[in-house]
């Protein structure tokens, strides 16, 4: 998964933003770079007067597999020439500045790239280098900036960090997943039919043994118990489960 | 911001989700997620059954100030007894498992926990350690499940990137940033009687120049000028600049 030949297959490539690295100090960050946007299906990386040149060993064994997208990394020796043929460019930028600027969130400044691009425009979004960030001149080129909602009192982020929040809010634009749901597998969600077997099964022997041998106190117990086997959902494989379970605490017992 | 003594201030602790660590390999990998952790408003950390055994210097140089966090880090010899006092755990997992259980979006699962969280619940996620990530063990000790979705063709996530993405969404369930605005400064956004006034000021030098001395395609080529000016919001400052920009030009054409 390392090393400068291979990498893993990442998927496929399409009009996806330009991630450019401004002044990156660090090879091991634009490695860590390129793997957060292989999470995220950012696939274009630009890199700008990188301090220590390019291409350097150490971003590939940072990369965890994400080498196609190092390899096919353009140079360029300013922030002009990095942008010159895309449509919209938006900066990163953690702290506050004093200029007029259309600030966006995270999530905003990726719901606004997805519609560019499907609009067939080629957008970028810059990030600074590790410690400094991008100077005044680079956000000048920008059409708005970038500012995470994060905890005000600790924004010391990551370059890696930094790339993977847009990467992920890039990504969850097209994505439909639920929000939540129920794994089944095999099995499917009971019906109430096949919950009320079991109940049915669990009551009788509950007679049975005296557990619901006070006449007045039966109706609420019984509810109380049907409250709980209601609260979530219950898979068919389970309530087979459930009731092998009746069975065989009954069966110990007869035995006893 | 780094060392035994001292780190950054991180903002006020309250009752948030505990970050369960399960056997963590590298203690760099639990340093990063400290800072992943006060990036994102996550204070609680426990650690299970660290490889390396705790405390270790290098956690506190990776987490680049977040000291607190690890300075309170809790350590435990099993799940079971990391816990114990909570009402509801969480556990990431990043590959398709074959079992019955709720599963969840990093973001479906951040607002249950902030709603659980306000119920006065003490809620825990847990993530497993770096190769091998949680075993079914420790998932059958989870409520949930909480899968990110990310590209299915490079899943392979940083324990520390895996926690920022929990952090970030658990920021944003409190967060009311507007997803779009325009940072205005000392200015404020021009009315549309400052910005009539400049485009008078502009059309007056341009037909005094000639530029519009064309009959028949000048109210055209005033429309297309005004379609151009009132495309995104302008501040009242800019317009000044503008006016000067205008004042100048005729200036200096009027010299020659």
């Amino acid at each position: 998964m390392t090393g400068r030949d291979g990498g893993a297959d990442i998927g496929p490539i399409g009009n996806s933003p330009v991630v450019i690295l401004v002044r990156p100090q660090m090879a091991e960050n634009i490695g860590t770079t390129a793997r957060a946007m292989a999470n995220g299906g950012l696939f274009h990386m630009r890199i700008v007067a990188p301090r220590d040149g390019w291409p350097q060993e150490r971003a590939w064994r940072a990369a965890s597999g994400a080498d196609r997208i190092l390899e096919a990394a353009e140079v360029f020796e300013t922030v002009d020439d990095a942008i010159a043929d895309l449509h919209h460019v938006y900066a990163t930028c953690p702290r506050p500045r004093h200029i007029v600027k259309p600030l966006l969130t995270a999530r905003g400044g990726a719901i606004e790239l997805r519609e560019a691009t499907n609009r067939g425009l080629k957008v970028g979004l810059m990030f600074g280098p590790e410690r400094a960030g991008l100077d005044n001149e680079d956000m000048a080129r920008a059409d708005a900036l970038i500012r995470y909602p994060l905890n005000p009192a600790f924004m010391s982020l990551n370059l890696a960090q930094a790339v993977m929040i847009m990467a992920y809010e890039w990504w969850l634009t097209e994505d439909s997943t639920p929000p939540r749901e129920l794994m089944t597998n095999e099995t499917h969600v009971a019906t109430k039919g096949e919950l009320e077997n079991f109940m049915s099964h669990l009551f009788r022997e509950l007679d049975d043994c005296g557990f619901l041998r006070n006449e007045q106190k039966r109706p609420g117990m019984v509810r109380n118990l049907r409250h709980f086997f209601t609260r979530g959902e219950v898979t068919e494989q389970e309530l087979r489960t459930l009731h092998g379970v009746v069975t065989e605490l009954v069966n110990r017992r007869r035995v006893r």
